[in-house]
């Protein structure tokens, strides 16, 4: 019997030797302009997908997203330094590859643009993985459950207060029982003004919480905390630059809202540093810029062992099955960003939570037909 | 009087307004495979230069480096993100630009790659200023002096025995009294048995370091360490990964050698952690991953403040300007990747202290005709 497991073991590593890796980046256009607090205006997101076929045939498509800036390095990282690496080896064994990636840029990684690129190979590996099992990957990551609750992420700080309550309104017409808002105006009683007239709008029993892009001194986020306070606001995130860790913990010790992170961490050793000095309630990390599904995974059992809810950032549309997957989710981000709009399956809410997709693999499918019209040819 | 300098203040800013920005990249081979514990073989290096030129005709030259992976990405940055960036803003604020970069990049940076690239800017910003000064670096960064102490850093893990001594007596005879050497063979016996091996050629008066690439565990780290303390080493670099601060802490306090690392913080509130948590003995921050002179500077300000001495890795032809104008210079390291080998004023060793160069400008100069070989084309 050992014997037989070793034999099968060599014939699926010969056949799921990586045969090819393919690289494309796109420029999406956003159907208007979106502002925060410190990347300025977006009018476009970047993305760039990888997709691997092995020897055996399976193929896997992973991928990952920017606000407008630093894809073409990533494609750069993917087609030269990570393709080379990657062919030959067994998709198999996805942790030694995720290893193998890092430790092989270490020298220019330790987080920023490497783990972005990384990212988009581990979630392509993580696609084959799942369609080898014919399972969808809320079950092959955790299996909690299929559902989560989620809240609809706005990039709205260049919106009038006008144009902010209808846009929540929108977001409660849609579903949703929970909202974000952006906050970081030049002066901060504008900032509680936004707050109060969301608040207004959707009601007493509606999720709240604000995100003002570490645009914020840690007085003055402070400061701004304590006049909100009263909104019952279920998180403040990134008060301050993500750097500052201890600059977090002075501010959850000072005000009487969580605070969260982690689009901003891309190793798990920040996200390490964040859970012991941030006093964070809430870890946030990405798949696109945390290592992948192995990435994020790592930072879920992080959570799960600090007893901390673990939640997202983005590209909801791969995160909507993680977060379903864990049995310590908060809430998934759906983000500004329509990624999914791009794919066979948009973002589905059912009493207001969001639905994993169950087809085999991560369940993110990418329309070529819409997004052909954005690719451009960097080689 | 006060008129006189707006006035001038305002033709200046004209004149310093940015009128373009050239990117080259370059892959220079090694005269020989060079090897570290975590790094695997070089075979060559990558080399980013970035001229600036600015409408009054004054023109600088920036650069930064990798060990042979990520430099076209670093490439990338620079031409497709930071030149636009870059064009028409005035060369003379260079603290502000460096911030303006940074948040730029921020959503794709925080460290890593974007680091790198920002280097290569901000060292072409301080060659205009030094060369409108008409001063050399080491005037502008400091003026505490024009030489420095210095030290031989191997690459040298693959060499046999006969060949480490050799090759550390070379360095002997060429005026250096200072080698380091790499450690982190597979069995620490070893290690022992090439720091004992190359001790027996130096002599007891010659400064004797080693360096892990951090390829140890905190345990190996200390066991080593405690096998070494007898051979009179001033440094222990990089034992474990630069991510676990409070591993360095635990090795600090278990062995009689001060530990040193720097070369793979890149940013100042990597170093904020380092110098709080890791118990360092010296600082090492690269111009080329810290951004550049102003980030270097930034870390010497910090190591003054925490008493401690700072040093350099890497590009010495441009560090031995930065650690001779400091007051509180530890060693700058003569790097096994020959940089100044193509340009004009190669190191200088004086009574074995390495002289900064006298020109105006940063010193670093490069020869055009001995370059232009090694040149990639990428667009």
């Amino acid at each position: 019997m050992l014997k037989n497991l070793v034999q099968n073991d060599k014939v699926a590593q010969k056949g799921s030797a990586i045969a090819s890796v393919a690289v494309e980046y796109y420029q999406v256009p956003l159907a208007e302009v979106l502002s925060d607090a410190k990347h300025g205006d977006h009018t476009h997101f970047e993305l760039i997908l990888c997709r691997i076929r092995c020897h055996d045939g399976s193929e896997g498509v992973g991928y990952t997203y920017t606000g407008g800036k630093g894809g073409r390095a990533i494609f750069s990282l993917l087609e030269h330094e990570l393709k080379p690496l990657l062919m030959g080896e067994d998709a198999s064994c996805i942790l030694d590859l995720w290893q193998k990636m890092q430790w092989h840029l270490h020298y220019v990684g330790r987080g920023g643009l490497v783990s972005f690129a990384i990212s988009a190979v581990d979630i392509a590996l993580w696609d084959i993985r799942c369609k080898q099992l014919n399972q969808p990957l809320w079950k092959v990551a955790g299996g909690h459950g299929n559902t989560t609750r989620c809240y609809a992420g706005g990039i709205d700080l260049n919106f009038s207060v006008d144009k902010l309550q209808s846009n929540v309104a929108g977001y409660l017409s849609r579903g949703f029982n929970a909202v974000k808002i952006k906050c970081g105006k030049p002066h901060y009683k504008e900032d509680v003004e936004r707050v109060r007239a969301v608040r207004d709008v959707i009601g007493e029993a509606t999720t709240f919480m604000v995100d003002a892009n570490y645009s914020m001194t840690v007085e003055q986020a402070i400061r701004f905390g304590r006049a909100i306070e009263d909104q019952d606001i279920s998180w403040f995130e990134e008060p301050t630059i993500p750097d500052d860790y201890k600059g977090f913990a002075r501010i959850a010790e000072s005000i009487n809202i969580p605070l969260a992170m982690g689009e901003n961490l891309h190793t798990i050793h920040e996200f390490g540093y964040a859970i012991e000095q941030a006093k964070l309630g809430f870890l946030q990390p990405d798949a696109s810029n945390i290592g992948g599904i192995t990435g994020w995974l790592q930072v879920a059992n992080m959570a799960l062992a600090a007893n901390l809810p673990v939640c997202s950032h983005g590209m909801h549309e791969l995160h909507v099955s993680l977060m379903a997957s864990q049995p310590h989710a908060g809430f998934l981000e759906v983000h500004s960003f329509p990624i999914d709009q791009y794919t066979t399956h948009p973002i589905q809410l059912q009493g207001g939570l969001a639905v994993a997709p169950d087809i085999a693999g991560t369940g993110v499918v990418f329309d070529d037909n819409l997004l052909r019209p954005h690719q451009v040819k960097l080689i």
